[in-house]
């Protein structure tokens, strides 16, 4: 008999209707006789109207206050979905994050997981119950309601699946799996079947909103295999995992790209010790997110020119901070916007030479210009005009078989 | 230094803008140097929306389920309050019942509260600290969330008026106190300044929405005070108290009616001891409520005439479930709708001879005919034609000088 945690996202809960497709999906499994946890996301909508009534309210509203006030969400529909199981014949109840308990360390809002009770629930699941799990959430030591970020479900179901050592772990969503590029980017992306969760992770931090960054290491950490699900469409999703068997020879397993970036060239920079962090200090504070970072080495010992990327609505913001900040000298400032990341990714990449060639050479084909690099064991990143995206990952995607 | 209970119910935080009125009423009572606690309703409409989701999930949804679900509108209004508070510079924060906690006894949606835990809420006051407790809900032995009724918010705020030794508890509600009679069926209703706990349960019972009998009945056990008073415009209340002096000799407080009534007569029924509870057990067993009964004394010994009233809309099953009663034996049935029951309420005709002939000679002047007589201690109902409520209103309210 395995184990089995199914997550469901807002989309997946986002009416009645859904709710009660979910629970033909929850029934579908309960009959396979596996023992089933369902953590459910609040019904989608409903977190962005209630974080609008705080915003009502104050424009600082309290953390502790907000996590009270989004995590009634979960409450809700964890609660129908548990009715609805009972009406179609079911057992099956809702468990709140104090009820089961839920701990978390860390700030109201962006908390983070530390243990799970699984005393009471055990005894539910042995006992043929279903129970429905309020996601994203949880208690603080001195018991209030915390929240682990807007999309922590994913890692309810993680944490969930580690204590309760389930055997699967099923995250349902809006889309069907993890793609080799974006779909609407281009029309001959295909799904993949199998990822590595450090793929994964490079896929995700490069914009594939399929899963939370912190989801797929909390995942990774824990060796759980994740299998990333439509329940919109029956088909088969993509299998999150560090197994190494039953892996095809792929070296390239995707290809994301980004949106408005910008590049900054600090050139002539008066070179010493600890004139990066000068730079980026200031940066930082005002919470703007530094991206590429590349240094050229100084050609006299004395200067230097530093590149690096953010979003374009920080430019203007990050260009008063460098002119004012007295703590450098330099001898220009050059700017470029409308620019895009486009990354492959890949742990084939490793063990196979030549790989960085064939991408810098599949982009010249087309004429595409690079103004930045940068690479990781497993990701090639170049920075590209905005306009050449597209090409660049038609070209790319057939350079590295994905087609 | 003292110790107030605040109470807000569903219309005075029925909108951001209102929450923020509440608010500004919460800071009155602090800056008055009080200690204060203030419990809160879901904003109104809220319930409703929550419950018509679960009525769409089942036609027989869980009433466990269905208390995690309503219990979350308070848990957000609270959160609110206390963001709101926090904002304009008072030190706040919202607690829920598992929270304090609030226990509760018997089922799912009527519980009732046993105990209220103050400890960390005595010292969070005691420190200047402004708590906001969600209303109308607890939590069970087996901690799950219970709700106790849909008014329930009253029965919290005298529990932790009782718990915490409140000095006052205040109302806020959408009315601006007891009336004399309805106003909309008498305009030259009064407000009631003060009225006994015994005075103001016969009002409630009888309409007067105000207040749930339960909790003025909580409020009577334990002793506690209570100002109901408007959210909306600035006039001093109603006060609901048990303590006798500051009375003024007022022998009729207030004149009630009902609508929709309706009145059922059997005639010759074969008179054997335990023949009302043959006729009334299976209208019980329907849920069909009987208010009035009356019955003749036989006048042989050996046949009686029973009249009750019921709502008119269970009529139809009453006459069904009477006629298919093998238990009885009878003559005749009559019936009669669209009647009402009109009713002087006061303690001080307990002192008093002489008011039921007053009340009948004052509808007697108007040729309005009385069907039914009831009476209690501080009570006398009659039932008339719907037809004449407004006059017997007039008449009553100015015979026992209420005008």
């Amino acid at each position: 008999m395995k184990t089995v945690v199914l997550k469901f996202g807002g989309t997946s809960v986002g009416s009645i209707d859904r709710i009660k497709k979910v629970c033909k999906i929850i029934a579908f499994y309960k009959k396979k006789k596996n023992r089933i946890v369902v953590v459910s996301s609040a019904m989608s909508g409903v977190t962005n109207e209630l974080v609008n009534k705080s915003k009502l309210i104050s424009n600082n509203f309290d953390r502790a206050e907000y996590d009270a006030i989004v995590s009634t969400g979960e409450q809700v529909s964890c609660a129908l979905i548990a009715g609805r199981l009972k009406h179609i014949g079911f057992k099956s109840r809702s468990w709140t994050s104090w009820q089961l308990p839920i701990l978390t360390d860390g700030p109201h809002s962006s908390a983070r997981i530390s243990f799970v009770g699984i005393k009471e629930l055990s005894k539910y699941i042995k006992s043929g119950g279903i129970p429905i799990i309020t996601g994203f959430q949880g208690i603080s030591n001195d018991f209030r309601i915390t929240t682990i970020g807007r999309s922590g479900s994913d890692a309810t179901a993680i944490m969930l699946a580690k204590f309760i050592k389930a055997d699967e772990c099923i995250i349902y969503t809006d889309v069907d799996g993890v793609y080799t590029t974006d779909p609407k980017q281009y029309n001959k992306a295909k799904k993949i079947k199998k990822i590595f969760y450090d793929e994964m992770l490079e896929m995700a931090s490069l914009g594939s909103k399929v899963m939370q960054p912190t989801s797929v290491q909390d995942a990774k950490l824990n060796k759980i295999d994740i299998k990333v699900q439509s329940s919109f469409v029956s088909k088969s999703g993509t299998l999150i995992t560090g197994t190494k068997k039953t892996f095809s020879n792929q070296i390239i397993t995707g290809i994301s790209s980004t949106k408005n970036d910008a590049k900054i060239t600090i050139i002539g920079v008066k070179d010493r010790p600890g004139v990066a962090a000068s730079i980026f200090r200031p940066l930082s504070k005002n919470l703007i997110n530094v991206d590429m970072v590349v240094q050229n080495i100084s050609q006299n010992g004395k200067e230097t020119d530093l590149t690096f990327t953010i979003k374009s609505e920080d430019l203007k913001k990050t260009e008063k901070l460098i002119k004012k900040n007295k703590s450098i000298s330099y001898k220009k400032l050059s700017f470029d916007k409308d620019l895009s990341k486009v990354s492959i990714i890949g742990v084939g990449m490793i063990t196979t030479p030549g790989i960085t060639y064939r991408m810098f050479q599949a982009l010249a084909s087309k004429k595409i210009n690079i103004l930045v690099i940068s690479t990781s064991e497993i990701k090639i990143s170049v920075l590209i005009s905005s306009k050449s995206v597209k090409k660049a990952i038609a070209v790319l995607h057939k350079e590295f078989k994905l087609d």
